[in-house]
């Protein structure tokens, strides 16, 4: 028996799995949350952070395979060495300023901000990803028109950028910027290797030309002519490349003897985490469109054509398999939200309530909203707690709630949030079908899906399209097997997705008594969506500009 | 020595004071809450109602004094002989339907949501008050001018249609409909008394030409040709009307035995709550303004002149004091808004801090929001959770908070809420002046005035004047007793606001530095305001069609 381990480096832990190469049957899995919280307010040693940083703790990341993987090696009486192979999907973009030393700048700068890993949802890079945006148009059109039009705050490029224009001396210092997911899956392998799948989607790679040229980063600066030559993965003269699936080294001795793997087994080049989903749950033809709703919501569609979808995230050939064109856009904050509400926003009584019945409180919310009819509370909001990624590619928007009374309860502000971010999802389809691209069947999977059965259900009423709920809740760490099962040689990519994917699922139809009434709520969403997202009324940009300076009046960084 | 009674009559509680007429001194005061809820979702049987109604208990009101006045009677040594009138304020338009016998109707049906007394903030007559506006504007368009263009669903004609709209037989079979205020001193004089100050501001009454005549109702309905003389105080032959400060009648000798006080003494006729305030506070000068902020606000203002200003609950001659032009505007929700928070919004770890403070979570929030900058937190509320009184007229309108983002906290939501019902007060005194109503001076009273220096000091910066904060906690009650001081002879109404009325304040100076900001956050505010609230978006209304509708599919009351 040959066994491949898939591991998903998420945001706030990491979650592993040991997966049967003959079936994706999975034999064990394991989670860690990282020991460090994620840095929004202020580094370890108290030194503040501007609104929109978001920071992580580069230790985390092998801290939580010391927990993983010896719990997914030590089961089931299988042996280390029916282990043949490891792939790694991550958060991106979440970029790392090493030194020449391969250490993360931080461990020897830890006071200042810039020398600590971005995680992807920093969005502390606005002003460079316009810049990006505007530099793009005049050089690089077709670079924009893979990318829904915009230059993402959340990308690698207007993260390094920010660390030029904001702390030029740790710019200076800085050996290379590198992905997370390169950074990991480089310390495994005992040797420098590089994904071409974030560095296309995050970082303006290309396979067939590399980098955009001289002349596009003399245009930012003429510090910059030679930016990925000096600052990138391609300083290092010695990298490897490849696309996930295939094999990027093998893992090195000091890795297989920290952790108790085999040394040599295959690793493959890494995948962004949501991407990694895709094979995870089978999904190997057109016109599927997969939604991983986690924190935040990865929506991609798998397409033999090339489309111009409004504010895409990435629109890239070979992405997820070689041969199709890869379309991918997102809600910035999904889980998230709900989170919020329930740390922030759920008085004493409901939390005492929820205890009482031995539920969380986000069964109790969901059991008790799931009594309201649709358009019951007259409420209505906008999900861009997060901002909002796709299709308007503006980090600065901001959450609305409308329609409060004296009468609005928590659990119906709850499932005003639901809705939203349903309600986001469906801007996103119509912008698919708006541009030619054909969604045909539609796929749900990540944490909160198999959670929330009333939030699915909002989901399949508010998109009128059934919902196939997939069961696996370990999609992500089993594509990142299916990756390795590929690197291993067990098959190609696409043939392995379809044999380890795991397809059972729960299907949610739509209710036909509540579609007019939805179709209506999201007229009136859509309304809202134009009306503070496409620049007639720009308060909420306003509003955190003027939170911006009113924070940190002096503050630069 | 010669004392009066003063008796306040709020939403959820009665306060009475005991007061020295030679110099307006509280020589006692006490509170008592109605024994019953406010019904908002049922009826006590069980029978539901819909959404905006609210309904009130009407043996409340006899319940607190049997609590309130032993106590004021029983202290300091002063012999109830000294006790030489008595005067009641009260909430307005609160609408009790009343049987032949003058009991209230929903004694005998328990059962039917009509019979009960609709508080002021009932919301269920928008239809009947929408019909009323378009049939003033054709046939009594002064009318309208003193009510700013719009006649409120909060007022006593468009509640006594409805109840003639939606249960016809418990119309015909209501002998009539009566203020609260003129229920309550009826009972006290044992006669049927009436005050000619609710009834012009809420039920189109004049005190020189009485109510609209035959033509105005028969326009309605031919069946309501005679509504005044058939439904309303006019039914009866006996009735004695006065306007606040008269004498309307003498304490029966049931009630003074009922609660241990000299039968005779004088009655004043009622006054509304927020109106009674003024002489309380000794305002007795044109141009100045008073807000008194409770769980709604109403803004007043005396006035040598008439002047047609945006969106005024009334503008009318002798309301206060003869001869002088009374304006008053209103804010529907405030303390209310603020308590809404509170109590649902609040999470756990919070109330525990605000515990172990020994601090009650309005304090809390508030010393949590002190520390922010203004505009620090990035959000912007419409404070129409209640509805929007002055300047838009409309009770459809509903609460928003914009802005939100992962990071918002408790404190900085509690903080956007005061922001916006400064902003709203601030709408407030630009349309007077705007109208050409100079606004000289500001004070400022009610029950959380003295409780919230933060909310004071925002509401100096956003008006960008001196605030005079009384440090009266009884204005309403001790303007009653003025009242009383005046019906009883003591001196003439203005006489005794001057001698009696209580002066003493705290002035909260506008803080210069924050005077940019807030104006910007005002004109974000604004524009918010008209876009919502002036027809270009209407979803606030929409959504509450959609929500009446979805709550009670079938129901017609």
């Amino acid at each position: 028996m040959s066994y491949v381990i898939g591991l998903d480096f998420g945001s706030l832990s990491c979650r592993g799995v040991l997966a049967d190469v003959c079936n994706g049957h999975i034999a064990a899995s394991a989670e860690a949350a990282y020991p460090n919280e994620i840095l929004t307010e202020q580094l370890p040693d108290g030194t503040p952070l501007c609104a929109n940083w978001c920071l992580q703790h580069p230790e985390d990341y092998l801290s939580v395979l010391d927990v993983i993987l010896p719990k997914l090696c030590g089961k089931n009486e299988i042996s280390p060495q029916e282990i043949v192979g490891l792939g790694v999907d991550f958060t991106a973009s979440t970029v790392i300023p090493l030194d020449a030393n391969f250490h993360p700048m931080c461990f020897t700068y830890p006071s200042r901000p810039h020398a600590w890993p971005k995680l992807w949802k920093h969005h502390g890079a606005q002003a460079q990803a316009d810049k990006l945006t505007l530099l793009c148009k005049e050089l690089e059109p077709d670079y924009l028109t893979r990318y829904g039009g915009k230059v993402s705050c959340e990308a690698l490029i207007p993260k390094v950028l920010q660390v030029y224009e904001e702390d030029p001396a740790l710019f200076r210092e800085t050996h290379c910027f590198v992905e997370a997911m390169d950074y990991v899956t480089s310390l495994l392998c005992g040797k420098k290797v590089f994904s071409s799948s974030a560095a296309a989607a995050k970082a303006m790679f290309r396979s067939e030309t590399g980098y955009p040229g001289e002349e596009f980063f003399t245009a930012i600066s003429p510090d910059l002519k030679n930016l990925p030559k000096e600052k990138l993965m391609a300083r290092f003269d010695d990298y490897t490349i490849a696309s996930p699936g295939q094999k990027v080294g093998e893992l090195c001795s000091e890795m297989a003897e920290r952790f108790g793997l085999p040394e040599g087994i295959a690793i493959s080049a890494p995948q962004m985490d949501a991407y990694a989903a895709m094979p995870g749950i089978g999904i190997a033809k057109p016109g599927v469109m997969m939604m991983v709703i986690g924190t935040s919501t990865g929506i991609m569609l798998l397409s033999e054509e090339r489309k111009n979808v409004e504010g895409v995230t990435a629109c890239l050939p070979d992405t997820y398999y070689p041969g199709f064109w890869g379309y991918a856009s997102g809600q910035a904050s999904v889980g998230d939200t709900f989170g919020w509400f329930v740390d922030r926003c759920v008085p004493e009584n409901y939390i005492q309530a929820a205890r009482s019945r031995g539920m969380n409180l986000h069964q109790y919310l969901s059991d008790l909203s799931a009594s309201l009819q649709p358009g019951e509370s007259g409420l209505l909001a906008l999900d861009w707690l997060g901002g909002n990624r796709s299709c308007l590619v503006n980090p600065n928007l901001s959450g609305m709630i409308l329609g409060l009374t004296l009468q609005t309860k928590p659990e119906e502000i709850y499932r005003s949030l639901l809705e939203a971010t349903a309600f986001g999802a469906r801007i996103i389809t119509e912008a698919y079908r708006n541009a030619g691209a054909a969604v045909e069947e539609i796929w749900v999977c990540g944490g909160i899906a198999n959670k929330n059965p009333l939030m699915m259900q909002i989901y399949a009423d508010v998109l009128n399209l059934p919902l196939h709920v997939s069961s696996c809740t370990q999609a992500p760490a089993l594509g990142a097997a299916v990756y390795a099962a590929a690197a291993a040689g067990i098959g190609d990519i696409v043939e392995m997705a379809e044999i380890m994917g795991d397809r059972l699922c729960t299907v949610y139809e739509p209710n036909p008594a509540h579609r007019d009434i939805y179709d209506r709520l999201f007229a009136e969403y859509q309304k809202l969506h134009d009306y503070f997202g496409k620049g007639e009324n720009s308060v909420m940009e306003r509003l955190k500009s003027i939170a911006g300076k009113a924070k940190n009046p002096d503050m630069k960084i």
